[in-house]
């Protein structure tokens, strides 16, 4: 075999104006994701700021810059995309719709990010709307759930395509072959929770199987968010942030509680110099598993928000996950998943009916 | 003053029949409630059984049991007050319309105790559905969060009365002259949610000067349930169900992952010997506070649902707290707030536009 005739790597855009450390970590952790795993990698921002930041870390030859003169603020509200078609992510996007980048990735403001990614990219041919994917840390594989805050008001249609766009998501980047999909809903039993939760679980047992057939494995609930029972969880982006902002707050909680328990005797603070380690690993694989990216799914290229406060490491592992689903046609996938589910018959008696 | 003027404890109809521990456990709660701390009890259940069980704890002479022939299964549905009008949870309620019990203390499924309560005590006048409150165990003091799940499908309005149902809560359990008031949505600033969060935050802003004047503190989200910064957390039944369980199932995830990384290694398994003592008050805190009882409000007669687990002591919580809501006449100020809110100008006005 010609060994030239592989594919060459997705090109990954990467904002260096976004995030709290923005740019010098962020320049870093694309140095680094170039120099250990050999990704390709543009940086756009500022050019004059960048390039010297890049000197400063021998880079200058091995990444190219895209110059964008203005960069989106951290609390800038919805209209943001208008108001700033010359800032970094806009100028990423346009990178990707004109072919010479597969995906984004940017540690800057969510909403921002998901605004103007959106509005730029525009979702993909048939899909009602993009939805923004979260990891939990689950073991042995971790859990995503979706939406986690793109659509606060969705529809029973919507949460039925974030199901196979979890499912792709799945299948590209942790290779699952058929990923288990469950609802989250309050309650077990088929039939519980609200009007949304309801109307979705009716149609997701109608249509799973398929085209494409779907591993629907019913309801979940809040508890189940980190047994790692199923693969995808699919909610509404108003209760999936409720849930993941709950979940990371009662972890950090039970952190804390844990931290003053272990320090509240002699005999328990010896205890705690012997298991520092321990537990400092422990802290960092929570840190580093809960923020390692969340990904905007179902537009045309491929979109990763890393954590405001990331610092190289984690512009490094957003740029692989970035790599990974660019690398695996994860936009092509739900092409397929999506054109094929809305030509399944139950989804199609379903549009019938909802156009009454 | 002559003693004897001060009005009598209110009675307690425990529910006998209800939970994973019944009757024994129950019977065992019951009594020391009475005998640890003066309260007032009547046992509900199956006469024969109590008889005996109060028999073996030498408590006949000290708590009247009443009879009731039937019980509510664990997992039984809407209907099952219908069908069970001589369940042990259906003849407290009846002690309760008759004047003879102010409260009752069930472990019996969440499910079953809301609606047979529901169907039995009926709501209070003006109050347009009962709601489950449940504590979350933030310091210094609790957090109450309504509806924890009585409700799947809510209307601002009711979301509205939620606010002053665990205002009542905070006043009479926890001794809070003036609840601070938060609604659980995502986003921090106003205007953030979706549209059921968006329509209630602008009509309890609308009504927050009263009367009953409200301390509206505006959003708050996921992370905030455990930072104690608000008294009552407000949300609809779904999203509240989910957020709860969503919090305990992460704190349960939480200290499993501190057990791992304590036992990983031989120095920091060392460290665990010396630490023991404190983690298991830690673990012994959460649980004993997150399950000390959920209290459904707004009906005619103050209901505290114990965890279904419960044993003896669970029990005894749960009577203390409906003792304190019910001596402290919970129904008397629900119902005061209430009728002074409908008549409200801000909730008029809202009223009159839902009319159109």
């Amino acid at each position: 075999m010609d060994r030239a005739a592989a594919p060459p790597a997705p090109v990954i855009a990467v904002d260096a104006m976004g995030g709290d450390h923005a740019p010098r970590e962020i320049v870093k952790g694309a140095v680094c994701a170039v120099r250990e795993h050999g990704l390709r990698v543009v940086l756009v921002g500022r050019l004059p700021q960048l390039s010297s930041l890049l000197q400063e870390e021998d880079a200058a030859a091995a990444i190219p810059i895209a110059h964008a003169e203005d960069t989106l603020a951290m609390h800038e509200g919805a209209l943001a995309s208008w108001r700033r078609p010359r800032s970094s992510v806009a100028v990423a996007c346009r990178l990707i719709r004109r072919g010479d980048a597969a995906a984004l990735v940017s540690a800057g403001s969510t909403g921002g990010v998901v605004t103007t990614s959106t509005v730029r990219l525009r979702t993909q041919p048939g899909v009602l709307r993009a939805a923004l994917a979260v990891i939990l840390p689950t073991r042995p594989r971790p859990t995503i759930l979706l939406d986690a805050g793109a659509n606060a008001d969705a529809k029973p249609e919507m949460l039925v395509q974030f199901a196979h766009l979890g499912a792709a998501y799945a299948q590209t980047a942790h290779g699952v072959t058929e990923p288990r999909v469950g609802m989250l809903t309050i309650g077990s039993e088929p039939g519980k929770g609200n009007r949304l939760a309801r109307k979705t679980a009716e149609l997701l047992s109608a249509t799973a199987d398929g085209p494409p057939p779907l591993d629907f494995r019913g309801n979940v609930e809040g508890h189940d968010l980190l047994n790692g029972e199923v693969d995808v969880v699919v909610t509404d982006g108003f209760t999936g942030n409720v849930a993941l902002k709950s979940v990371e707050g009662a972890v950090r909680f039970a952190f804390d509680a844990v931290n003053d328990a272990l320090t509240s005797s002699r005999l328990a603070k010896i205890g705690a110099l012997l298991q520092r380690r321990a537990l400092r690993g422990l802290r960092a694989r929570f840190d580093s598993e809960s923020y390692g990216g969340a990904v905007l799914l179902g537009l045309n290229g491929t979109v990763v928000i890393a954590h405001g406060a990331s610092r190289a490491h984690g512009i490094e592992r957003a740029c692989l996950l970035a790599h990974e689903l660019a690398g695996g046609h994860i936009v092509d996938q739900v092409r397929r998943r999506i054109s094929a589910n809305s030509r399944s018959p139950g989804w199609l008696h379903r549009l019938g009916q909802n156009e009454d």
